[in-house]
C-alpha cells in the first residue's frame, strides 16, 4: 500500500527523520517532499493497512494518506473490463440490463404466481419475492420462511425465471442456496462480516445492497470479503442514502452509478422502490437510474398492495410496471445499453461467464 | 392553519381540557379524538404559525403537527396547473425542457462569444455566465463585476439567448437587473431573505438553486418569499445536498425532481455541474435528472477548462455537451417532454405566459 | 396503535368517507375532525403496524401519522423508573456512572493483564476487549477468537471486574455467554435481527451501540427485540452518526442522552473513542457525556498504543485516563449521578436489581 | 500552498512528465515518489488554490491533495496562542467562559429589560436580544428593527453588559454597529460574503455561527473573510449540524469544540437553544459544552415563553437558567475553565487585548 505521510508544520526535523526511519523498518521505501510549510513522506511497498495507523502516532505527524485504495478484487485497477455474469443464461452486468421483479415478501402462491407472470409478460428477466423479512420491529410479520423459499423456486422453474431472495442469517445460507439462485444481502447486512464470508463461500451470485450510510468505498469492501472467499459473482445494488431530507424513505444516489462503475468492474444496480417508499415515485427514479447507466433494476411490483403484508405503498402497480418497461427500454438504447428480452439467453452449451474475475 | 395536538399519555384529562380551552381562545376550532393512549386534538381554522409553538408549550402536550403546508403561493394546493413562463419568447415548466449552459465565470469577452456560440448551436436555450462569484475562500477569484454584467448581455444580444447570472447582494439587484434575464439566487443564499425580498420586488424570473441542507419545504418557503412580494415568476433549481457521500461534491437528489413537481407548479430544474464536481460524471447525472422529469438543465461547458478560472474540473467539453443535447432530446421525450430548439419561440405578438400564478 | 389519517385537501368526501368505513373495518375506532383545508381522522385503537401502509393508500389520503412509539417494553411511557440493572454487584444505570475501559483487541495475556489493572485501579468498573473484530477490510486482524475470550475471563475473574465483549454471529452467542458478562452487539450489527434474537433468549446483559445511522426509534426498536424475548438486561450506547463532517470518525450526538432518557427506562452510555477516532478528542467528549447525563461509558485504553493491533490512534494513554476518571467523578456529582467507586458493590446477600421491567 | 499530486495506477510515465513540467511551470517544485503502484509527485511553493483545480485535469492524474490548509489568519499554524477579546471590559476567549444570554426577538422594553435584569443576576455577562429576525416563512415575525436596537442598547448601558444582535443585510450594518456592541452572523448567513465583508470593515466583535451544514474549514474561511479586511475580533459558534437525526431540531456537534480549538486560535462558542429546539434539552447540552472545554454559551432566556414571538418552545425558564449558571460555573473548573463573574472587568486603565492577531 502507498501512503503518504504529512508532517505538521511545527514538526521538528527529527520527527520527519524519525517518520523516514520507521518507514523503512516496516520495509517501505521513503521519500521526503520537503514542502513551502510542511514536509511530506511517500511510503512505496506492499500493502498492510495497520500501518497507517501506526505511522499517524508517531510524533510530529499530522495525518497519514492511504493512496491505494484498500481493496483489490472489486478494484478496476485490478481488473478492467466489466464483469458479466451468466445466470442460468441470462447475461448480467456491462450494457446487459436485467430488470428483477416481483412482491416484497411472498405471501402466498396464488399472489407469487400471478405476479411472477405479469412481471415476466411485461419484460422482467429475474424474480423476486421475500422469504425471511428483515424487519425493524419485532411485531412485524416476519416472512413465510422455508415455505416461501419453495414456491419462490416453483416459480421460477416454471416462468423459467432466475430468482432472488433475503437471507440475513449465516445459518440460513445453506437452505437459501438449496432453492434460490441469487443471494440477496440486505442494506442492513452490509457489514454483517459472518453473513459475507457465508455466501462467499457458495458458488452462487450474491446481490449486495449498499448499507444506508455506506460510503462507496465500505460497500466494495463488503464485496471484497465475498470475492476474498472465492465466489467472484457479485452484483451492487443502490438503494438510497439517509439523509435529512424526509420526503422520501431515503435519498437515492444515483451519482453512485458512474462513480462504482469508474471503481470496480462489477454489475451495479439500482433499487428505486426502497429508495422512494411511495409508488408514485419509482418510475421516475427507475427511469434515472437507467438513464445514469445502471446495468439493472429492482422493483417491487404487487397486483393488490393494499393487502400486502409488508411495503404495500411502495409496490408499483401491474399496469404502470408494463409502461415503465417499455420506457426503461428506450431509455437503455440512447445510452448504448440494452434490456434483457426473452430469447437472448444463450442455447446449449452455455457460454462461459465473460469477465469475471478468475477469467 | 389545520394543526393537531398529541397529548402525552401521562397528561391529566385536565391538561386535555386545559388544550381545547386554549384552541378555542385562539379562534380555532378543537376537535378531541380519544385514542387507546393518548388523546389527539384536532384544531381548525385560519393561519398563523406562532400557535404550533405556543401549544406545544402547554403542560402533558407531547407534540403539535402542522397538517398544512407553509407555503401557499408555491403550492400546487391552490394552483394546480404547471406554471410556464415565457422569457424572451422561450417557454419555462411544465413539458418544456431547456438546458441552460455557459461558463462557469465569464472571463473575457472572447471566451464568453466562442463558449455562448458553441452551446446554442448545441441546442442551449438560455446562456449562463457568473460576473459576481460567492467564494469560499477570500483568496479566490471573485468574478469580473459590472464588465462582465455588460459582456453577458451583449453576448446574449449577439446570439439571441436571453442570459442568467448570479446576485448576491441586495444592493446588486438593480444592476443585475440592468443587464440579465434572470437573476440566480445560489444555493449559499437560499435563506438570504433580504435578497430574496429585493429580487421579489422586481419582475425578472428568479433561479432559486436549494441549499446544500435545505428541506424541500425550506426551499418552497423561499420560493414563496419572492412569491410573496409580487414576483411570481419563480424557477427551482436542484444542485445536490451534502451528505456524508465524498466521492462527489455534493449527492445529487433526483427525486426532488417528481417530490417538488408533486407539492408545486413551479418548474423544476436541475444542476448537474456542481453536484458532481467532476466532468465525467454530468452527462450521466443530467440525462438521469431529464429522465426524472426536470423541466431543465443548467450545465457549466468549458472549451479550455485547464485554464479556466474557476470550477474547470466540472466543466464539460464542447463535444460532450454536444452529443449530450442529443441524448437529452430523445431522454425527454420517452417521458413526454420536450427539449426547446431553436424555432420554438412563438412569433409575435408573444403570447401571454400560461399558468402564472395571477393568471 | 393511535394514529391519524390526514386527508389531501382535493380528496372527496367520498373519500373520508371510505377511511372511515375502513378504520371501522380494521376494528378501530375513527373520529372524523373537519379542518380549514383539509379533513383528518383519528383512529384508536389495538397495535398494528401494518394498518399504517394499508390505509395510506386509500384514494384521497395524505399520509398517515402513528401517533403512539412502536416500541413498547423499551418505551418509558409503560415504565417509568429508570431500569437498574445488578451486574455482579455492580449497579448500572440512572444515577449510576460506570466506565468500561479495556483494549480495542485482545493482543496478549501480558497485554490485557498490565492494561485491566490500569484501568481499574484508575477507577474503571468493568473491562472491555475485543476477541472477534468486526472489520471492514477482510484483510485486517479479526481477533484472537475463543482464546481471546479465555483471557479475558480469567483478566477479570483476577480483577474482580465484569467483563463485557463484542458477538457478531448468532452462532458465537453461545461460546461468548460462556466467557464474558456483558454481550455488546457493534454499531454494524444493530439490525442484525438474528444476532438480537440470539441474545434475547440468554440472561446477560446487552450492550447495543447505535448504528451510524439508526434513528432513535430504529435504536429503541433494536432494543425492544431483546427485551421482547424476555432478556430485561438491556444498556444503551450511543457512539457517534455518519455525517457530513470530515474532522472526526463520527458525530458524537451528545442530544442522544438526554432525548432517549425521556423516552426510554434504559440505562444510556456513550462511546467517545469510537467516535472521536483520536485520542486528543476522547477526554473532551468523555466529560461531555456524563456532563449530558450519562450512566457510562466505553473507552479504549492502551499502554503502547502504537503497537496495538487495532484503532491504536484512538487509545488513551494511561496517565491521561487516569486523570479523566478524576474529571469524571467530579463532573458526575455536578449532574447528580455518581461515579462507581471500588466497595460500592453490595455485600452479600445481593440486592435484587431494582426497577427492571418484570420488577 | 503545498499539495500532492496522485497519478492513477493506469498512467503513462509521459503523463507523469507533463504533470512535473507544469509544476514547474507553475513556479512550484516538484518531487516525484515512485509507489507500488502509483506515483505520488509533491509540490510545494506559495499559495493559490487554482492550481490544485488545474492539475487535477491533466492527463493519468486521479486527484491532488492540498496539504496546507486554505485559512491563514484563522489558524493556529500562524498565531499559537488562544486570541482572548476585550468586549467593555470583560475578556472573552481561551479559559475565561462567558454565557451570553437574553430573549429570542426583542418584544418590548419590559420584557427586554425585566429578562435582562434576570440573566445578569444569574450571571450571565452578555445580552442577547434579537431586532432583525431571519425567518424561513415570509409570514412569520420578522423584529422589532431599529426599535429593538435602541431598546438593547438601553439594556445594555442600564445594566452594564455588553450586547449582541444579528445582522442579516450588509445594508444594516451600519445601523447595527451604532447600538450594539457584537455583531451575530447567523448559520444562514455563514456563506453571506457580502455581509462578512462588510462587517470585516467595522472594528466589532464579529460572532459567527456554523452554517447547518458547514464543514469546519468552510467555517474557518468565514472568519477569514473578516480577518482579512482587518477585523481580528472574531468568535465562532456551534450550533447544531442538519443530520437525519428527527429527534431534536439540530444536531449539535460537541466534538467541533476541541477539533476548531487545535485548528484556530480564535474563541468557540456554543448555542445549545436553537441545536435543541426544546427547553428540557438545553441545560444538558450546555453543560456538556463547557465541559468540552467551549469558552462560552449563547442561550434563549424567557420569563413567558408561551407568549414569545419566537422560538417559545427553547427557550429556557428563569428558575432553571439560575441552577444552570451554578452548574456551568462548576463545570468550568474542572476543566480549567472559568466563568466570568461580575466583578471581573479590569479597572481602568483596561488591559490591551491579548493574543489578537496583531499583537
Amino acid at each position: 500500500m502507498d501512503m503518504i505521510v504529512v508532517m505538521k508544520s511545527t514538526a521538528a526535523p527529527s520527527d520527519a527523520d524519525r517518520v523516514v526511519e520507521r518507514i523503512g523498518e516496516l520495509g517501505l521505501t521513503p521519500n521526503v517532499s520537503q514542502g513551502e510549510l510542511r514536509t511530506m513522506i511517500g511510503a512505496a511497498g506492499k500493502k498492510s493497512p495497520a500501518i497507517v495507523q501506526q505511522l499517524e502516532q508517531l510524533s510530529g505527524v499530522d495525518r497519514v494518506i492511504a493512496v491505494t485504495q484498500p481493496y483489490k478484487m472489486a478494484s478496476r485497477e485490478f481488473h478492467e473490463a466489466d464483469t458479466i455474469l451468466d445466470i442460468k443464461g441470462i447475461r448480467v452486468g456491462g450494457p446487459h440490463v436485467n430488470v428483477i421483479a416481483g412482491p416484497c415478501a411472498i405471501e402466498s402462491r396464488d399472489m407469487l404466481f400471478e405476479i411472477g407472470r405479469l412481471v415476466k409478460d411485461a419484460g422482467a428477466s429475474i424474480l423476486r419475492g421475500g422469504a425471511f423479512k428483515p424487519r425493524s420491529s419485532p411485531y412485524s410479520y416476519q416472512g413465510m420462511g422455508r415455505r416461501g423459499l419453495e414456491l419462490l423456486q416453483e416459480a421460477g422453474q416454471e416462468l423459467g425465471m432466475p430468482t432472488i431472495t433475503e437471507v440475513t442469517d449465516p445459518r440460513d445460507v445453506e437452505v437459501v442456496a438449496e432453492y434460490a439462485d441469487i443471494f440477496q444481502v440486505g442494506a442492513r447486512n452490509m457489514q454483517n462480516f459472518s453473513l459475507l464470508l457465508e455466501v462467499g463461500k457458495t458458488d452462487k451470485p450474491v446481490f449486495i445492497k449498499r448499507g444506508l450510510a455506506a460510503s462507496i468505498t465500505e460497500w466494495l469492501m463488503s464485496a471484497e470479503y465475498v470475492l476474498s472467499q472465492g465466489n467472484h459473482r457479485v452484483i451492487l445494488c443502490e438503494r438510497g442514502m439517509r439523509t435529512f431530507n424526509e420526503e422520501v424513505r431515503f435519498t437515492l444516489d444515483v451519482s453512485a452509478v458512474p462513480v462504482v462503475q469508474e471503481r470496480s468492474h462489477l454489475p451495479v444496480f439500482v433499487d428505486p422502490s426502497h429508495a422512494a417508499g411511495k409508488r408514485d415515485l419509482v418510475p421516475p427514479l427507475a427511469i434515472a437510474a437507467v438513464a445514469a447507466g445502471a446495468s439493472g433494476l429492482i422493483i417491487e411490483v404487487h397486483s393488490c398492495p393494499e393487502k400486502a403484508m409488508c411495503d404495500g405503498p411502495q409496490a408499483v402497480l401491474p399496469a404502470r410496471f408494463t409502461k415503465l418497461m417499455e420506457q426503461l427500454k428506450q431509455v437503455a438504447e440512447i445510452v448504448d445499453h440494452r434490456v434483457t428480452q426473452w430469447g437472448d439467453a444463450p442455447s446449449t452449451p452455455r457460454r462461459a461467464e465473460s469477465g469475471g474475475w478468475m477469467s
